[in-house]
């Protein structure tokens, strides 16, 4: 019985990510009247510093309003806490008389209530509620967000692919996607017919070469006179190395406080350009970064992902009454279901694309992973073929 | 009374173009029952090569899908045809027993139409259909296709600003338009309110100065803690010269077959990372190109715009049957008209955005500026104003 909640959102923001803030609160209040849920401000910064929202006192409209609206209405933080800084976390949530703590967010943030369960020794309940755009939650079969993310990019590509069809030539479009190709290979989920862009999927589980690229594109062109690709800002050479890190001076690489490389779309898109400017001089090629677009585009809430999101959000309460751990989406017999897993399940760690999702021997779509992706983003638009 | 018409599609796709191309067909068979509609491929190039598709044998349900369909369903061209190639035109549409020509496209288009009707000398009716998301041709209030791509655009940025709301920084998007700053304009049309991004904007219709925009983002992050900026690809030095002309190589630049410089964003996008690092070194900057994805994006056709493009064409047809010319849209007492004007006043001319769109001062929009775009594109979503 858990009467005071502290939630929080970390990492990049989402479509839904407000609909599981608001579906924690609206269940916090519901199971336990006069519960007080305060909302920290920026992530783990706001329980640092004290800076609450009381949103058992916002008004359920409002509420509702938020829920709908896309990115992280009380701030997010790319805070990864050590120990030392947990320590701070943990006084702040004492003073604010939390029973528990629910962080919205991904493997970072569940790596962060992994820590504060060893320091709490059960003296509050930690829960993590998933979130990202990357879908790449162990113990997940998709995650709050991802769904959203996947139609603005499978829209996207479906419409690209329109566009190079009446004027033809070389389109690579640059989709976020660290250390995981979901959200890249999501491209290909609307696909029109078996000529259809996007006709190379490079994604970060699989080496990249220059020369293979070309050769890939040349082909393509050969065959459908267009070209269209999709490229995960974190697509990595065969050395290992990402290909940022390829193009871009060593001095300077950004990181952030996480480590995590700057994945600038800007310079990945003009090692793309020089590559087709050099491999397949005069052709029509254009790159476009897609970076943020995706991600929260209030265009794009999927309801299916909405509700999904916000069903989280109220299954985080009934976890934190039953002393934390972190929420996962399942599916089973074609249904999504929600089940608490360990944090330890999914702190750190990074669910990476199946091998089998890609052609073992072309950059395209298998079938195994066209199933996936038609399950989870079936088709919203009613495509008339055109006469080229 | 024509009783063949010839129909194409030039420049640029749009998410509406379609609408324009199946309005036409179904106002042609109607005013004229028995009339043959060829859709010539690629523009002008398929009359040249004599490659159509009998529109008039496609069934009106198939017509109705592609109508809802973005891009040209008959394949577009970039050519920009002389006298020389205009005397093939003629002779193409002659042997194909043309009594009319109608041309959907932009400024460029309508140049060909004025060509072909001097070189027909009466023998036959030549219209332009208007169609251009740069939203740039005279005697038009607006064009089909602008306020789908416009609604792209806003709907892109109002998102982007509640992204940065939650983890602050600089964000500037870059958008097309080579001579017309409308649609990078149009980026501010849904702000939520008076904090709200596009907190800068930069068009071609005003000199480009970096020490300016490295001053402007500074006060604006001093101000918001954040920064959101929407810039034209076209965007012009002080100096006249595109700044990608400024960025680029002189070897380096590439150019199509109307001379029209090609606008790289990722070049351009390179250029505004490095004035950012320069400028303010250390802050979280990025850069984003949408390129292609406003311009014919499935998920935000606008009905309205989908109805006016549907009705311009369907105009065409009566502008046709009355010896040509080009179909405007025009507004009146608050509802848009369409209107015949003379082809001399569309063809090869510009309308770039009026000066008080923007404030004297600032690189924003004016209330004249917000007026037009808040008619045009009025809000879609209801959003909850975040706690940060």
């Amino acid at each position: 019985m858990s009467a005071t909640f502290v939630i929080a959102q970390g990492g990049g923001p989402t479509a839904v990510i407000n609909q599981t803030l608001v579906g924690a609160v609206l269940e916090a209040k519901k199971r336990h009247p006069g519960a007080k849920v305060l909302g920290a401000r920026h992530g783990v910064r706001g329980i640092r510093d004290g800076d609450y929202v009381d949103l058992s006192a916002v008004p359920e409209a409002q509420l509702r309003l938020i829920a709908g609206t896309p990115s992280a209405a009380l701030g997010s933080t790319r805070d990864k806490p050590d120990a030392a800084y947990c320590e701070v976390i943990l006084a702040g949530l004492k003073k604010a008389g939390a029973d528990a703590f629910i962080y919205i967010g991904g493997n970072d943030t569940a790596g962060t209530q992994q820590i504060l369960t060893n320091a709490a020794q059960g003296s509050m309940a930690f829960v993590h509620a998933p979130k990202t755009i990357d879908n790449d939650l162990v113990d997940n079969d998709h995650t709050p967000g991802f769904i959203s993310a996947g139609e603005f990019v499978a829209g996207a590509f479906l419409s690209v692919d329109l566009d190079f069809r009446a004027l033809p030539g070389i389109y690579v479009g640059i989709v976020m996607g660290r250390h995981a190709g979901f959200l890249t290979a999501a491209a290909a989920a609307w696909q029109l017919d078996e000529t259809s862009g996007p006709h190379l999927v490079y994604v970060p589980e699989r080496g990249f070469s220059v020369k293979r690229f070309v050769d890939d594109v040349k082909r393509t062109m050969d065959r459908h006179k267009r070209c269209i690709v999709a490229v995960s800002e974190g697509v990595t050479m065969e050395d290992g190395r990402s290909l940022v890190e390829h193009v871009v001076p060593a001095d300077k690489l950004e990181r952030d406080a996480h480590g995590n490389l700057k994945l600038s779309g800007t310079d990945l898109g003009a090692a793309f350009e020089q590559a087709l400017a050099t491999g397949l001089p005069g052709k029509r090629a254009r790159v476009d970064t897609l970076g943020y677009l995706p991600r929260g585009a209030i265009s794009m809430v999927s309801p299916v992902d909405a509700k999904e999101a916000f069903d989280a959000g109220a299954f985080a309460v009934d976890a934190a009454d039953k002393g934390g751990g972190s929420v996962a989406l399942q599916v089973e017999g074609g249904k999504t279901v929600i089940r608490l897993v360990p944090l330890s399940n999914v702190a750190g760690k990074t669910r990476h694309m199946p091998a089998d999702f890609l052609k073992p021997d072309e950059n395209q779509i298998s079938e195994a992973g066209m199933a996936y992706f038609k399950r989870l983003l079936p088709k919203k638009f009613e495509v008339g073929k055109p006469f080229v």
